[in-house]
């Protein structure tokens, strides 16, 4: 029921493996390397979680012949040096009271250009800045944008397994009771079959009924679900590391005309984008192909985000679907096609599955029904 | 039981108090203004939390005679107009697939120096120094210390009661059993206790018994405690939006008299930088006063971290007590005192209360008994 095994670890080798692809790349796109903060990046590269992000400097050094050094807080050298990865890469300790910038510009060429974790903290790179006037930086996702984007065929299975197991969770929660319930408690019902279903965090449980379906970020609220309404169900978290995300739109009772109508050009919209996915294809083809589909049927106005967003050790991270990003997909890139329309003060509908490009086309992590389920 | 009442929400006026007194502040710095980021800044200055801290630019421009500007992705936009301070402040949405730099641009003077959150995210400070080169950027923190630092007295009366939960959960957990169980089951007994007196949210729940007591960033695990371990609880959280963090050190059964002298060097130590709070001694001196006992004592080299942080809307935050902040401390300023001794492979002793400078001297926001408690 809770889908396959819990898969191997990653071991070191994993981890040098990565980090050293990401050296090379940096060195390809001319770039004397890569600075790593905390987060997404650094759990990709080297499996380090530090207990809290703080203002102390925690920064992976990564670049092309020399061993990846990870520069962290003496306090929690004890705690890195425990990390998957750690067995790839050289710890380096700074104490609390000296410079961390003076600890780190040792490994950085002076007047190198490197990219940085687009989420690193500013004063960490004002902090460099100052002590190495001579560097420039650019931010991660800007100059290497596939660093995490591409996945191997382990995080493939994850994610996979991520989708299948939000799948389940949506075959439960269409039986539950919608109407006289608060949206609060329907969220509640999704994240707790999100965990029983392998998940280990829970990341949103959007639960948009009615006029709240028509704001995309309203997540979940206190309004009751009324016979008649649009409910919007958007959720996803991390399973065994990797993450899920679907969406769909059901309906509360026998839908209006209007409602179906809505609802059958949102579908169209997604499979279109869906079709688009191949590779070499561009991000924003998959952006203009759903987005055709609504504009051609009057609702252009009411799509108001982007199509779609990549998905791996986050929930939400580059490449994003959007048009200007002209980026190409490559077999193993992952991301949601999540089309949308918004009417103000009444309804929304949206309809999301994770895909990843294959040799050919793309695949897709979500298969429940696209069709508009009616919930009690 | 659970200490007074739930304070009044603070006010668009309190917050336009406070984001009047930053642009002032940074206007008397030579700064052009602030440039604030989601995370504790702007919690504090508009009380605006955003659901998702993403790729997506969300930053409140604050210039001295200039009206609060909140620049904030459309999607977004509909929860920043909700926040408690949206009424004393202007937003201007930008729209996926534009430039949000380009956006923000115009609110910013073209040549100026700004401070900005240190916590930004480098990507948003690499776009405004490339959509501005005649700017130039600094650390909040670094600039205008003191912006979060001193407290109001109904922010004051916050961390107080926050700190009387922190000490009433203490006075629980002492009762509880040790010996025998996983440290991970006292934490969460620990989580309970704070919720269970009023904490909205636990940050840290430290149980850290025997050798892992000497690792300060140790948190929980599966060790089971045993009769004759020295047991370090550092915990703390939010209650009513402000933070608590207090350590005590309690032993299982009678501590060695090696122990018990450890444990009264980093008490008198505590004692010590308590003494040295006064308004215009600086931050420094109150870590020198702590470590000057510890060094006394023959112990320097295994107190290995800062004697202290500022605390609010975080647990953790500037102003630092460690040697080199020669920061004058200021009444209404709130901070942690918690030296420790970490004896590698045995035991670690840390003993931790908040405390707020008044007008003549220092007052301790936790009041539990310092002296080694004897558990079970």
């Amino acid at each position: 029921m809770t889908g396959p095994a819990t898969p191997a670890p990653f071991t070191a080798d994993d981890y040098r493996a990565r980090m050293d692809r990401a050296a090379h790349a940096a060195a390809d796109a001319g770039l004397a390397g890569v600075l790593v903060a905390p987060g997404p990046d650094l759990v990709h590269l080297t499996g380090y979680r530090p207990t809290a992000v703080t203002e102390r400097l925690t920064v992976l050094v990564l670049a092309a012949g020399r061993d990846p050094v990870l520069v962290v807080p003496t306090l929690e050298a004890p705690d890195a040096a425990k990390a998957p990865g750690a067995g790839a890469l050289t710890l380096r300790d700074w104490t609390d009271g000296t410079d961390p910038y003076a600890a780190t510009a040792p490994l950085l060429d002076a007047g190198g250009r490197f990219a940085v974790s687009d989420n690193a903290w500013a004063m960490h790179l004002l902090g460099l800045q100052r002590e190495l006037p001579g560097t420039s930086y650019a931010a991660l996702t800007a100059v290497l944008p596939m660093l995490r984007a591409v996945k191997d065929a382990p995080e493939l299975a994850r994610i996979e397994a991520a989708g299948a197991a939000a799948d389940e969770a949506y075959g439960e929660i269409v039986k539950v009771r919608f109407a006289g319930r608060e949206e609060n408690e329907v969220a509640a019902d999704l994240a707790a079959l999100l965990v029983r279903f392998g998940h280990s965090q829970v990341d949103f449980t959007v639960v948009g009924s009615g006029p709240n379906g028509a704001n995309p970020h309203h997540e979940a609220g206190s309004r009751v679900i009324e016979h008649g309404d649009m409910v919007v169900l958007d959720f996803g978290g991390l399973k065994h590391g990797y993450g899920s995300d679907t969406t769909r739109t059901v309906h509360v009772g026998e839908p209006t005309e209007e409602e179906r109508r809505v609802h059958d050009v949102v579908r169209e919209a997604q499979q279109a984008g869906f079709e688009a996915v191949r590779p070499g294809a561009a991000c924003q083809d998959v952006d203009r192909a759903a987005r055709a589909v609504i504009d051609a049927a009057g609702y252009g106005e009411y799509f108001i985000h982007r199509t779609g967003h990549g998905i791996g050790v986050t929930t939400h991270e580059p490449p994003y679907m959007i048009e200007g990003e002209e980026q190409p997909l490559v077999p193993g890139m992952c991301f949601s096609i999540e089309p949308g329309i918004y009417l103000p003060g009444r309804f929304g509908v949206r309809i999301e599955d994770i895909v990843t490009v294959t040799g050919d086309g793309g695949r897709r992590f979500n298969n429940t029904a696209r069709e508009m389920a009616i919930v009690e």
